[in-house]
């Protein structure tokens, strides 16, 4: 178990607000890469400069420490890394190009340097990976260590994917396998290993997505597939039916879900963080086999958006209050 | 004393996630306004439309119960308007045009729900009154509230006014008065009142400096003026000569500041939040007169850039570790 805020270590109090700036700036610099940025950190702002024409695509989120994660089950880097991901997964979900990212930091002053170093490091890490710089930010102090990333995007003009557009007949297929993210928790919780797995964000299916023709909504499988299905179907006003057994899982997941006391099933449709893209595509829109060519990532029809609106909101997945 | 936390009244958990998220929809529809704004609330991400050409400006910033505000300080509507200001303050001294705004809110389960109206209706007051739209955001629990906003703006190509462009021979300017927002504070502190000012984020002169020639640095002055003006110096590898009795006051601040044994000038040019633009002309850049026509806001001469740094970093002002 690591106590990041008691060890006998560098703290973050011990470099002062401006320290911790000059380090993040250091990093950044070290981390290269700024097409589409006219002025990154320092400014009072940060000056983005994307493709003429294009939309602007904006998303915030928040991982906040005993609530998001817990330093005793994941590694800073882990932690930094998934943060921006989840953001990440938003523009993937609109179908956009990340251009880069903001992030307003509040942390204990006792919290080890080195944890905070971590933090960074994760949110770089995944910058570099999805070409999304850091480009600007705000730091202060605060009770819990908490984390809030809004990125920005742009995708062509009016081509965005919105959850909102589902019809009736459209067929309902999910990227990739679900409940690996809620497995990994669970694990976690019973002792066995740490969190450790970071979701690659589908950017590239999201944009493959966006261009396609027959393609009706789309949202990022966040808080469970049931629960974001539901906020896709309320902003579309329909319903669905679902075959819940037909839910992509990872290999040997079933086994060590009952290896845990879990159902498989139960866990791969309600448990969230696996940052997959759920979408709906019109009857006359591209098979499943074609899907998959254009998106580069294995595809599962799992439903089909019916008529009306009959499911209760929110059943299912995470809740905050 | 007002104990948002405590009173036996509506609390955020008896509403839920969703029926908060529901609540801020509502309240955002309500208040209208939607020009540049594809997609607002309700999707995995925004999307904004500026103006064809533009270039994107983006600032984060947060308040946090205890850091930055006390309930029993301030009321709930101010402690909203004060944090989306401080976000347009920004976009002022980039000489930038607001378009639209996400913020993550987190705020613990037992808050009352009439601090979570208070908060909301104080944004969405400013964001009004500045057309400045809430396009989204994110709600999470916490052991502190805290409001971390990032507004979007946008500036004609090339034209964002920078901390960095300051040159020797240089005027020093600042608009409007400086230190009414540290005396308020330090009165309420003594248990004189509570904190009710909000600043005016000074756009229209943001854009008036952006647009005009000879116009060298901008910095807003949310730190205190000696900070910020450090910031600014530091970035234009300058130092600088100032007069700090010319910092502007407002009308009986010096005899207010006495009554409460506070030396005026100190307050003056360390207070911070007065959210008044600090700004660098050229020697054959427009007068203070000419300044002052096309601000439509006071301004006064305070000092002149010089040749080499010389100032130790963060001199008087916040610092947050």
């Amino acid at each position: 178990m690591v106590r990041w805020r008691y060890a006998a270590c560098v703290k973050l109090r011990d470099l002062g607000e401006f320290g911790l700036i000059d380090r993040i700036e250091r990093a950044v610099r070290k981390s290269g890469r700024t097409r589409g940025v006219a002025v990154g950190i320092g400014d009072d702002a940060a000056v983005l400069r994307p493709p003429p024409g294009e939309d602007w695509v904006v998303t915030t989120d928040a991982a906040i420490e005993g609530v998001h994660f817990r330093w005793q089950t994941q590694s800073p880097r882990c932690v930094g890394r998934r943060a921006l991901v989840a953001s990440l997964s938003d523009l993937a979900a609109m179908g956009a190009r990340p251009l880069g990212f903001v992030v307003a930091l509040a942390a204990p002053p006792d919290l080890a340097l080195r944890a905070f170093d971590g933090l960074l490091a994760g949110m770089l890490q995944e910058a570099e990976t999805h070409r999304c710089p850091l480009v600007g930010g705000n730091i202060s102090r605060a009770q819990q260590t908490a984390i809030s990333i809004t990125a920005q995007g742009s995708v062509e003009r009016g081509r965005a994917l919105l959850r909102s557009k589902a019809r009736p007949g459209d067929r309902i297929f999910v990227t990739g396998t679900l409940g690996g993210a809620a497995l990994e928790v669970a694990r976690a919780a019973a002792g066995q290993g740490r969190v450790r797995r970071v979701p690659v964000p589908r950017l590239r299916a999201g944009r493959a997505l966006a261009r396609s023709a027959g393609i009706g909504a789309c949202i990022d499988i966040s808080d469970g597939l049931l629960a974001d299905l539901d906020h896709l179907l309320e902003r579309s006003g329909c319903s669905a039916e679902l075959d819940r057994s037909l839910a992509p899982r990872p290999p040997r997941f079933d086994a060590a879900c009952r290896r845990l006391g879990l159902d498989p099933i139960e866990l791969a449709t309600s448990g969230g963080e696996d940052d997959e893209l759920l979408f709906a595509v019109r009857p006359a829109g591209p098979t499943g086999a074609q899907l998959q060519r254009r998106l580069g990532v294995p595809v599962a029809e799992i439903g089909r958006v019916l008529n009306k609106r009959a499911r209760a909101r929110g059943e299912g997945g995470w809740r905050h209050f």
